[in-house]
């Protein structure tokens, strides 16, 4: 297996300082499920009367977990929640067995910790096709829910990972009715585990109170801009994980209050954005902008096609300002483009305008922006309204040596 | 800019012995389009009569003689044709200009050999978005039609190759009333150069006559079996061109033949087989069979999705059986899929059934299975009668190193 020990070139400083939300403890263990000598599971416990929202992988091979979450979101609210997440196994392509796991757990932490079994959310990830050991994390429930704080976010986001090469955390805070409400979350992601395939977890909470119906629209909507709107290598988990939790433990209701959602969703895009950063192999961070399309879905289309073109990320590996394939990869991606309506931009770089190279491109002006961490290709179709910004990284030598390189 | 001399690990051991087409003869040139030292035009002239029918790129930015060739594609097919390749520039995404240079080299072209206009096709492979220098592919035009000679195929194959590491040919002989046709193709692909995208150019010849609006049916049919279902990285270029041309000068009419049909078929499969042999960086080939599924549409879907996943690609070059990556890709095609009915063998080796590891699995068999060079992954969804095959190479730091490890 791939021992990858360096952190990515692309990591922020550090774990940054998370607020303390009301109404949710954490606790972790090192329970063995694979790793030795670290964390491996979290348990995050809510207070009664928190909204849960969800978004999933939309694999059709998807995870015990996730069909068990699947089944569980949307109903009664009133009662207490909790959150279980282990590291080191999938429980994913496990038959029978994985759903018979899933219970084992569920079943375990309601009983210890007093949650409805109806209200336990479980996540897994890591190896697939293994039987899950519920019983090592069961052993551990007691413990943890004795040892649960308000002040364990960055051990919880720690015990997540899989070869993440760092912890994701972000926050924010917004004044509602003169008084202010907290948003943290962490994520996991883009880290890997022979053999098995990269998957994202996310957990945001928050001290508001968000009716939980209007809570799931809202946080559908903004997945679909964030974390929907990233991709390292086109491929999607079976795992693939968000849940929201409003414990309203701040006594603000934030039920579609437009500076909370806005607060929400630059949550939900920073943590998007770390996934990326954290993209195996990655070296440069990729910001597309795709203006002037028929419309936003269009634009989105077009830009997850330069996003997961593998000619364009080696490009941008290589600090080559090869325009001629982010062309291609309008040309390939099935929604509308006029190839003499096109223009594209490396940076502020006007590089190619009316179906061809602009008069004014230099490209050793081009050269240069392309030695940056961070790029922007700005795409404007020149056809209409629709817009959309996606991100992602380039495809290295060291994509290959984390996905290829060992023999299982 | 990458230069690639080691020829593909999965190259044949040489040219094959092509038949000679009655109907239509060869020259290149030396025109100095961007190399030096190598031919780099190829001219066929095809005799009145001659059938033709094509396949081209669906990209929306495609390369100005993709668009001619598609209006003059369907016309009066009782004159005689032409066709002129040039490697070196792709004449793609340069304007207006592009328009322009078509029309100077199929005029010059149409005066040289009589062939009307109407019916003269080209194809351009290289650089993008630098105007083709076409007066120097205009000068040689008259020696070129002074040398043409039926036995020029081989040469034709290596004038039109670009990074290619090797010259691609194929074909085939089939008996019609007792007479024998035959059919000859050239291909090239999947080389790279500079900073453009690989393309795919095939021309097949045969003696045999066929109507031209069957012939064009046939054809589109057969390149959704073949072209159509091979992939290297998932990108589409801006200038792929199939075209077939029958020339009817073996006196013999295969319209509608089906044993004819199956032979140029197979010739076309041959063709698309050795563009994946020379996939960039390629070290396997690999065959991707689905089964059971709602309809072939979906299998296909299915079958794309997992030769396009880079998980699935990487894991290949790394010789592991890493089948639950297999699992992923089919989950995220977008194609119905039922986790529990789904079963996936490596070559004999039944590696999961009904949701999960199959009892009878050994990993050493697998790791054993996947050191061969060609390898056949089979998918059976358990669904329907829905079957695809498809084909495509790994994903290794070769590919890399020829995308990315350069600067321009």
């Amino acid at each position: 297996m791939a021992t990858i020990t360096q952190v990515s070139p692309l990591a922020p400083a550090g774990f940054p300082d998370l607020p303390q939300i009301a109404g949710v403890r954490f606790a972790t263990a090192a329970a063995g499920v694979k790793y030795t000598g670290r964390t491996d599971v979290m348990l995050a416990v809510l207070d009664a009367g928190t909204s849960v929202a969800g978004v999933f992988t939309r694999s059709s091979t998807r995870a015990a977990p996730v069909l068990d979450c699947q089944q569980k979101l949307g109903g009664d609210s009133t009662g207490p929640a909790a959150i279980l997440v282990n590291s080191g196994n999938a429980n994913a392509f496990t038959g029978h067995y994985g759903q018979a796991s899933v219970t084992e757990v569920t079943q375990a932490v309601a009983k210890t910790t007093g949650v409805p079994v109806s209200r336990v959310f479980t996540a897994s990830t890591g190896v697939i096709g293994e039987p899950l050991p519920h019983d090592r994390i069961v052993s551990r429930i007691e413990d943890m829910n004795a040892g649960l704080s308000g002040d364990a976010i960055e051990g919880a986001a720690q015990a997540i990972m899989t070869t993440d090469t760092f912890p994701k955390g972000a926050s924010a805070q917004v004044e509602i009715d003169g008084k202010t409400v907290s948003i943290a979350g962490i994520a996991k992601g883009s880290g890997m585990i022979a053999p098995d395939m990269a998957t994202m977890l996310v957990y945001i909470f928050t001290d508001a109170g968000y009716d939980q119906a209007a809570l799931q629209s809202a946080v559908s909507a903004m997945a679909d801009r964030t974390f929907n709107c990233i991709t390292v290598d086109s491929d999607t988990s079976t795992s693939d994980s968000l849940l929201v939790c409003a414990t309203g433990a701040a006594g603000v209701d934030a039920t579609g209050d437009a500076g909370f959602d806005a607060a929400l969703e630059q949550v939900m895009r920073d943590l998007a954005h770390l996934v990326v950063r954290d993209g195996e192999g990655a070296t440069k961070f990729i910001e597309i902008r795709v203006t002037g399309a028929m419309s936003n879905a269009e634009a989105k289309t077009h830009g997850l096609s330069v996003a997961n073109s593998p000619l364009v990320k080696t490009a941008i590996a290589g600090e080559d300002a090869n325009w001629g394939r982010v062309v291609m990869a309008i040309g390939k991606s099935g929604a509308t483009a006029d190839r003499d309506r096109l223009s594209i931009s490396f940076g502020d770089i006007l590089v190619a305008e009316k179906g061809w190279v602009s008069p004014d491109y230099r490209e050793e002006d081009a050269a240069a922006y392309m030695k940056a961490p961070e790029l922007v290709i700005a795409i404007d179709l020149g056809l209409g309204a629709g817009k959309a910004t996606v991100w992602t990284c380039d495809l290295t030598h060291g994509y290959i040596e984390i996905n290829a390189d060992y023999r299982s």
